[in-house]
């Protein structure tokens, strides 16, 4: 019931046809070597993983959950051995550098790979979830024998990494963190410096991977505040604090249970505890925001990889049943169906066609668009040429707080539209799609909830300088010249019409910051999905003009006739969102009261 | 964390202000003792039920869940407790006629009690949740001894009823019934008659309270076919089965194992089998499906009450925990808020106030159309004047298939808002709000799919004859007019432009319904949801106007800002609506390909 089907030949088309990486790996040195059958030859593997080792675990994962006690955590059966042979595979070492044992492979495969480990188990994933990031993070800070130690089991996947900021007062106010940290060797003249033994104290929660039995170690990163620190977020370091010290002695680091959750129950949710535990500065004192951000950037683009795992996965289940199931007479049965006998199948139903062909239409779209953001990051580091860095950041920084939300939102939402269409069935654990719309829940909220990318990308991506809306508004703007000079006006039209709404809305966004500081934030939530939409129109201008660089004509065929159901049937949502930026940004917003 | 405040207060508002039920009651006979202060007081012991006995039950039984075994179902702790003291209290036989032992109560306080119940814990208001509609059903067919010994019975509560439709094969399509009966005294004529004693054979799925232990008896009533019935839902013949029979045997019904599902744990779900077992025909033959749309009409209300319940519960868990929990500095603070100090209460932060504000615009608009329902159910059945029966008749029927699919839509996405709110919090057992996003899904699906309510609108209750939405459209028009006369230009010009749309919208669907008879099924769901803002802005409206007249000055004021805040930020999205069916109604459809 529970069956996923690696997608590789729509995300080849996407790597291939429409994005053309590989003529970008072509310009990038570090990945002049790799190709296009190499990378398909990776994403076969990684997708035989997905769909042989791990979605079998999903379900059953799901209804045993991790089991907490003073001991430990256990995670559901077969999760210890799924993560050995993910290690084995050279899996977690991907996308990282050669320099510190990666495989350097760029990091667009990478969100392939989590794409399809979390469209098969999202809970399971949870664990690896961080580990890249964390490996960043310490590659960017750690020195000398600590670096040593550390770096190449995170970075292979040996020991896993968790990553420490929130506490019960503490969530998206990362200013109110209390957590501790004073140093065990302090110098004469007070000075502490990057890589100092300390003693680190405090409560953190919702710590995924807090404790487990997947892995010997654990290393986890942990913000806190050193002696003296300032007040609110200047005044947080990143620690490091192993839950085995090396000399074989368990650190004073402990996980008092675990959160009993609507979802990812096979994700251990943990409730730590540090009492005086032993640690090392990463980094500068005050400087662990900083560093925690290189985690927090790319785990936004791996949640955004989250919502489109879902979002096909549930897409998968819901257009096989619908094949399968017969229910009612259609108004009208497709021209090939055989002759018309009892009911007919529900996927004939119009009712259940719009939702079907939306799901297909949103998750190729949202697949362009979370791919293009990984070829634009490899290309931010990787490229020789400093302007496509640059351009390649900019777009990076305004698009990554749009998929994060914008493909978590689609993700959710259509995992519960799938749900619809199994009808009482899909209310059942057996079947499979209900457990996408409890475990998709979770990745709205964590990473920066969804409200916060939506102020992210208004007051920061969007408001402080045009050049990040410059450089997508031009590619936009080729875009649609593009498909004029191939003929498609449905496509360029659709395209430039969603270029004028967001000038439109920038500029309205602008005239009410002026008049009222408040007025961007009232509206943030409809320039995010307003974005959204015009990117999703944008992949499906784009996949439509490159259809017929299909190797498969009647795929060319469909690929266009999917792309051309979003743009007339589900775009229209898009100017409802502007009309809103518009109106709303004038419209004073009441306060609550019970 | 799961506390339930029952709004008895806002309740009252509606019932006596903005509806004006006691001026309807006192136009009925039958409710002519009934007064305002009855009212209240029979409001007010229920929600103290609510409250008091069954919210506590509701989280823990969500996490024990219904445990199978093949002596029977055993529920979660509480509630066979909780059955004896409704019953007791005579809540069963609230609104069921005096004639046959209930208390004659009208519909809508009925309705009130089950928006309580279900807002307190809808895993336990399963199992009364189609008493009504069973004892009407047995009621309007059971005749004699049978009549006699099962009626007050479910009247009272003593016994619980269940309706057994769905087959494994037999969801939406009911036609596809393969339950048998055949008659135990078979007469030489061949003839079959009401109250023949039968032996009724076959499997049905996702039977609520199927088996329990709750009651001493549970009266299965079963849709099944007679010995040469015709196929289709013209064959169908509705049965009587009770678990144990007259004479104490056990009767051959069993509960073959119950669904493991998202939410509502503590109903149970069941699978149940037919062997043989002896029941008797109720009403005539082949008239069974009309029998059980007696009961599914009552259903579909009672079904919108649980969206209505979901929508306020999880709107009070929201408000409350926003009013407690700060993080991060506000832009701006209200003008009587403390002195800036620390972080700031999350409910002053913008995106935090438009979703509460949402929800409580929602939850109150809600109110306002399913109790306006309930009154037209009332004079529907009640009042003297034909002319009035008939239009509320008009009234119930086209407005109950909106409220069931629109209401249960509101009440699980207004859910899923509100676990935003809490941030990680909310993804947590623990706050209770994320089980009414899964105890809600359901909700969408039974009692017929939210599609299949949209189908039944457009194609049977718009399109079929101008005569209902003629109703509507009076009634929207002298809102309009009457909040014109009181100055509320708001108001009457955001009915005008509904009036406007809905018109536009059903001339529209003709016409492409002439074009191509599949035309209005394509945007049925635009149709229904469409429809569903229209009645929101028409209970909006009427708020506002009827505001003045709440007892308490400052209510009255903020029920008015709530009301406008509704039609200024929310009403908005009535348009994309109504534009799409304009748009949708001639667009081709696409065949679905994987």
């Amino acid at each position: 019931m529970s069956t996923y089907i690696p997608p590789l030949e729509d995300m080849q088309f996407v790597i291939e046809q429409v994005l053309d990486a590989p003529a970008s790996w072509r310009e990038q040195p570090a990945f002049a070597e790799l190709d296009a059958d190499t990378a398909r030859e990776v994403l076969a593997q990684a997708g035989r993983f997905a769909a042989e080792v791990l979605a079998p675990i999903n379900g059953p994962g799901d209804r045993q959950g991790c089991r907490w006690s003073p001991q430990g955590v256990k995670t559901p059966d077969g999760y210890p051995q799924a993560w050995r042979q993910f290690v084995e595979g050279g899996w977690p070492a991907l996308a990282c550098d050669p320099e510190v044992g990666g495989q350097g492979l760029p990091n667009l495969l990478n969100a392939a790979l989590f794409e399809m480990l979390c469209a098969a188990n999202h809970g399971w994933t949870m664990y690896p979830g961080l580990l890249h990031g964390a490996s960043e993070a310490i590659q960017a800070t750690a020195v000398g024998e600590l670096r040593e130690r550390y770096l190449p089991k995170v970075v292979s996947g040996e020991w896993l990494a968790t990553m420490n900021l929130t506490e019960p007062a503490a969530g998206s106010d990362l200013g109110l963190i209390r957590s501790r940290a004073e140093p065990l060797e302090p110098r004469a003249d007070g000075i502490i410096a990057n890589g100092d033994r300390m003693a680190i104290s405090g409560h953190k929660i919702f710590i995924s991977g807090g404790d487990q039995d997947m892995t010997d170690n654990i290393v986890h990163l942990v913000l806190a505040r050193l002696p003296d620190a300032p007040g609110g977020t200047k005044g947080l370091s990143l620690f490091l604090v192993p839950k085995f010290l090396p000399d074989g002695r368990r650190n004073a680091v402990f996980c008092d249970g675990i959160e009993h959750k609507m979802g990812i129950h096979g994700s251990a949710t943990s409730q730590m505890r540090f009492e005086r535990a032993e640690g090392w500065l990463l980094g500068e004192p005050h400087a662990g925001l900083a560093a925690m951000f290189l985690m927090m950037n790319a785990a936004r683009l791996h949640v955004a990889m989250q919502g489109l795992g879902h979002l096909d996965a549930a897409t998968q289940k819901a257009l096989r049943y619908a094949r399968e199931r017969v229910q009612l007479r259609a108004p009208r049965r497709p021209a090939d169906a055989p002759a018309a006998g009892g009911p007919d199948l529900i996927e004939w139903h119009p009712a259940m066609r719009r939702i079907l062909l939306s799901l297909q239409a949103q998750t190729e779209g949202a697949r362009v668009l979370a791919y293009w953001i990984g070829v634009l990051l490899d290309e931010s580091h990787q490229h020789p040429d400093e302007a496509r860095r640059r351009r390649a950041a900019d777009l990076v920084a305004l698009l990554t707080p749009v998929a994060k939300a914008f493909l978590t939102d689609l993700g959710h939402r259509g995992a519960d539209e799938a749900l619809g269409v199994f009808g009482g069935y899909g209310y059942v654990h057996e079947y499979g799609v209900e457990q996408h719309v409890r475990d998709s829940r979770i990745a709205m909220i964590y990473e920066g909830t969804n409200e916060i990318q939506a102020i992210d990308l208004v007051m920061r991506k969007l408001l402080d300088s045009p050049r990040r809306s410059d450089a997508l508004l031009a590619e936009l703007e080729a875009e649609a010249a593009a498909c004029t000079a191939e003929g498609l006006t449905l496509e360029a039209q659709a395209l430039t019409g969603q270029v004028a709404a967001l000038r439109a809305a920038l500029a309205a966004l602008q005239a009410a910051r002026a008049a009222d500081p408040e007025a961007p934030l009232r509206v943030a939530d409809d320039v995010l999905h307003g974005l959204g939409h015009t990117l999703l129109a944008w992949a499906w201008a784009r996949s439509s003009r490159c259809a017929p660089r299909h190797p498969d004509p009647a795929r060319a065929t469909r690929k266009r006739e999917v792309a051309r159901f979003g743009l007339q049937w589900l775009l229209p949502a898009a100017q409802w969102r502007w009309q809103r930026v518009q109106d709303w940004a004038v419209l004073p917003l009441p306060w609550v009261r019970p």
